[in-house]
């Protein structure tokens, strides 16, 4: 927390004349500034921080707007915005997901997003989210787990080691204290990609030849693959009683991890109900499938787990209110420590109704060719 | 054309390990880069290259991923967003639209956009939209009036001297040789700086002290005037045959500009009717009320103008295509002129499953504390 983050230079290579007052100008955090952000706060401490964040927004579920994500489905893969407000603040997110991104050095998932003040409706941060992605997610397994886990839970099964993985096993240490964790992935190479990763965070680590020795012993069950199709990484057999299960890469329509036999012998739990019959493990699931919501569970209007012996599952897609939460804390950061450049995003005339004075200005403001 | 575009540094001070590639790199036009732009390629042509682009869009409007904007409303504006692919590529632009604005210097329309690429969901460019969605706002005007206004019209009335007025006046010369502008406002400073802006542009221009003065003799009338209220900017007596309304001002619920008599005794085009019936003056009548797509007038598959004593309106609300062909325009132009920066919007590592391992590179990288 004390160490210095360093603020970039303004993007801007002004040759005409700057504007007088500011107003034009959008704080953005470049991944570059949010690893700064992240190390300079901790990633312990950040998940644990921005968890706490996402709590404060659960607790007010009703005061925001919501609605699905505007999803553009192409062959390869879609693009989403995700919109929300508070009444006060507007956020949105821009994210793709290219299962065959990889393939060419690009990310499965890449994001970016934008806090806007409702009142003026001017940007107030605009900052990468692929890296913020992550930790969000995490963040939100986490705390959906201090309600669904069991009690002390010690032992996560961790199915599907890529780009999301780390940030599950530092969340769930974080926030429960989880020590063990049983890596599988079908491509070795990434679970011990991810045991190299994790190794001196004070995690035992046990890469596994199949999904079943993952699961020995396992108190929680992570699952976070990649596969853009409906695919059965846990069967009905592997799921014995008393387990929570983390359900977290099945996250858009004809792409589910779960067998739906565990679904129906499980209490399950979702974001915002609209999204998650759509995009969740229970599109296997008729409509009227009995599910709680998250939000209801923190605010203690539901029940979370009440047996040893229940099967709970929080089946995670993803929703734009965390998306928000996580903004509304890098904007607090930012403010905290500075880490960010200033965009020269918005117009500001002198006087607002003279935008296309601002041009002539500029033009005289320009050396003579 | 023969000006030097001036690129700004990267925004970025990275005290971690850059990128290896570039992938995590996307083009950003500053509101001063956009200035630079239009002035180096000149107002007019700007207009008329950007027109060119709309309408080579609007002739494939079958391709397009189509929906009305998502807005975001609140007590003192709204906000929206606007997306639209055309299958190879994806746009959206993010807009807030708040009257009170100008009271603290603000815009009351701001506006940022993304183009990314579809197969990768990787944007491809990230800009300024307040200039841009001036220009293409009065680029689509002149273009629709170039099917619906009288042939050979010389005269237009400009009622509402904002923000968006000389972008009107420019685009209407450049495009349809308009040579005389007729200005009113409720506020006649608006209109002297309107005038004094298109001063030595070659535009003969009237400051009017009512709008029946203003219609004299017009064969245009264009109304871009910012209440965010149903008014009645013109009313029936003020309408003569065959005479082209470009409505411009009329474009979220609630409001409009024009008596609804106008609008009975018009053919009535539009941009995407299930927009612009929520949206437009349109609004005013019933859902059947009979409309017809600018597309079709384009792509000869409907009539424009057909008589002389016709009265044709364009009930112009702003469509996503419109910004989709803006943003187009813009990344050529930068291909073409250079005129941006580089932001660090993605994440890159060099494994693309290594998100986690990025971070503690990152760590490493940096200076001890």
């Amino acid at each position: 927390m004390d160490r210095k983050v360093k603020v970039a230079p303004p993007a801007r290579g002004l040759k005409v004349a700057p504007p007088a007052r500011g107003l034009n100008i959008v704080p953005f955090v470049s991944v570059a500034h949010m690893m700064e952000l992240v190390l300079a706060v901790g990633i312990e401490q950040f998940l644990l921080e921005l968890a706490d964040v996402i709590k404060v927004d659960f607790l007010r579920w009703e005061d925001f707007d919501k609605t699905p994500r505007l999803a553009s489905h192409s062959v390869d893969g879609v693009i989403e915005l995700m919109p929300t407000s508070d009444g006060a603040s507007y956020g949105f997110k821009y994210v793709n997901g290219h299962p065959k991104n990889t393939s060419d050095g690009r990310q499965t998932v890449a994001a970016f997003g934008v806090l806007a003040d409702v009142a003026t409706g001017y940007p107030v941060l605009l900052t990468e989210m692929t890296i913020l992605t992550a930790l969000r997610t995490a963040a939100t397994s986490a705390l959906s787990a201090k309600y669904l886990a069991p009690q002390n839970a010690q032992t996560m099964a961790l199915i599907g080691n890529g780009a999301q993985a780390e940030f599950q096993a530092i969340a769930f240490k974080a926030l429960l204290g989880v020590r063990n964790i049983r890596l599988f992935d079908i491509d070795a190479d990434a679970s011990r990609k991810c045991r190299r990763n994790l190794t001196g965070t004070g995690l035992a680590l046990t890469v596994c030849d199949t999904v079943e020795e993952a699961m020995l012993g396992a108190e929680i069950v992570t699952t976070v693959t990649a596969d853009k199709r409906n695919a059965t990484i846990l069967t009905d057999n592997m799921v014995g009683p008393g387990i929570h299960i983390n359900a977290v890469g099945g996250d858009c329509p004809g792409k589910t991890e779960l067998h739906v036999d565990i679904l129906r012998r499980s209490d399950i739990f979702v974001e915002y109900p609209p999204q998650t019959r759509i995009e969740g493990e229970i599109q296997q699931l008729p409509p009227d499938h009995k599910v709680t919501e998250l939000w209801q569970v923190m605010a203690g209007r539901a029940a979370g787990r009440t047996s040893t012996a229940q099967i709970t599952l929080f089946d995670s897609v993803g929703f734009a209110i965390e998306d928000f939460s996580a903004l509304r804390y890098v904007r607090g950061l930012v403010d905290r420590l500075g880490g960010h450049a200033k965009l020269d995003l918005l117009a500001d005339p002198d006087e607002p109704r003279d935008l296309f004075g601002m041009l002539l200005r500029a033009a005289r403001a320009q050396p003579s060719p």
